[in-house]
């Protein structure tokens, strides 16, 4: 999958992720007044709308990136229709081309993880069957409970040509209660990071593993470290745009070879109709808005990286 | 919510709550066949089974124990229709008045841990309503990100007068690659206890907080250290039983008025007909099984107490 998404990133020239990241006051009104009249102001009626919304922004962005990232929360949110919401997303995007990452951050015991790898990257049995359920590309994984909570995504990329992003250094400002505390003389984003490398040993392709990691462009310093500790992983980049991340600050996540990240905006794109840059637009060209900040995001990062 | 919790527990007498994390071996094989003759070996086919299953179990601990906590891992591997029936659990356990511990370990940025504790503690916004979605009465939270991704839980538990339980120690073999590394002097899952003092003042009901944790009972030293660290957390367990926990490992999780700790075991009650101790029961009473599983475990943990 490693490949596949490196490929994409270079033929598209665009190391870009797109975080569908749904918010009821991103959608346009008249996409929700439509669903509403439809469905009632109900747990359907807002899944509804944020299918027809994701669609719209699909469509837009789809030649422009490799790559869309929804965040499962916002869609679990709205129940049962969220998570129909959510699936729908995933197979739209991959029937339109795109390599879909799950924002999952599932993480658990070892059976337990087994279970999410499962319900995310591969196929579950039942009798005689293997079916396929959520059926993601790629998935992002909380380390929090080690090896064990890791390994069977991992396995699950061996035999499912998958792949996942383990959160290393995330992009909020919290993340150093932990992440950056001190042990055995590193840091744990660095001891994290250190694990990143080993479970990610069998599943290489080429030049890269299909274990990534999670770094927050909210930390380019420690991003710049990073960097270096782990020249074999892809790092996923959440934190630019609305979080506060800059292209200039994106330099650091990338190898020499003009690889090795690939950036997420979210908010920044998909209500980019509602920011001052965008608002001529106006939220019937919601998606217009979306595509002009697609290109605008992608210029920033090309010339940070000149 | 900690409060109802304590006082089930003192009612019926038994710090005990269920697993319910249905694999497809566990369930007998007539509830299948009905199942899958119904609905064919598909996820909607599995899910009904799963759902019948846990009604069985329920049915025959209800007046034994205060709580169960579906592991929602085991029903998301079924997707839609697997989350369904995790639904139909949860609304089903709390009609038979059972306390529902959502085992999710969600956690995210800011943002989004607010929309898991919505989507499992509190009611979402669609409109003009406000609407509750999966609904547990508490629920498990992975802390890797700090206080940003604890904190939305934490508001919920106060708005919605709900419960958490934080990730401190948890009961699998490589939980001490990151959990026992020592910084700043202390041990990760110190660090985390602390934190965990610190997010549930603002929640406290008398003696307890409504911000509890989670510690395996297979590390049962670190437990006592942690009961010390943590005198108004009530501890969750996990790892009695198949996990390998025993009875007079659980002693030290426990605080001085006999409270402070509920042990949680699965397989052990929910397959109980599959272990040789029960096998007698037969697969057609294996809810029978459980019940008596129950009642050992209730026992093996008074006469460890005593």
């Amino acid at each position: 999958m490693i490949t596949k998404l490196l490929n994409e990133i270079q033929k598209k020239d665009a190391p870009i992720v797109v975080g569908l990241d749904p918010m009821e006051k991103f959608i346009p009104t008249y996409i929700k007044k439509k669903a509403y009249d439809e469905y009632g102001q109900t747990l359907k009626g807002i899944s509804e709308a944020i299918y027809e919304y994701n669609k719209g922004i699909v469509d837009a962005v789809c030649d422009l990136v490799p790559a869309v990232k929804p965040q499962i929360a916002m869609y679990e949110q709205f129940g049962i229709e969220g998570l129909m919401a959510y699936k729908k997303t995933v197979d739209y995007c991959k029937s339109k081309g795109l390599i879909v990452i799950g924002d999952v951050k599932r993480g658990d015991i070892g059976s337990t993880s087994a279970s999410y790898a499962v319900a995310h990257l591969g196929k579950v049995k039942v009798g005689d069957e293997l079916i396929p359920v959520f059926d993601e590309d790629m998935a992002t994984v909380n380390p929090y409970l080690g090896t064990d909570g890791v390994k069977p995504f991992v396995d699950v990329c061996k035999a499912e040509d998958k792949g996942i992003f383990v959160l290393v250094k995330t992009s909020n400002p919290s993340s150093g209660e932990l992440q950056d505390k001190i042990c055995d003389g590193k840091h744990v984003y660095e001891l994290m990071a250190e694990y990143v490398n080993k479970w990610g040993e069998d599943v290489m392709e080429g030049n890269y593993s299909n274990v990534g990691a999670v770094v927050g462009a909210t930390y380019p310093e420690v991003g710049k470290a990073l960097r270096e500790i782990m020249p074999k992983t892809l790092i996923l980049v959440p934190g630019y745009g609305a979080q506060g991340g800059k292209g200039a600050d994106l330099v650091h996540f990338f190898n020499k070879d003009g690889l090795g990240a690939i950036i997420n905006s979210s908010r920044g794109i998909i209500a980019a109709y509602q920011s001052e840059a965008y608002a001529s637009y106006g939220e019937e060209n919601y998606a217009d808005a979306s595509r002009a900040a697609v290109i605008a995001m992608k210029e920033d990062i090309k010339s940070a990286l000149k």
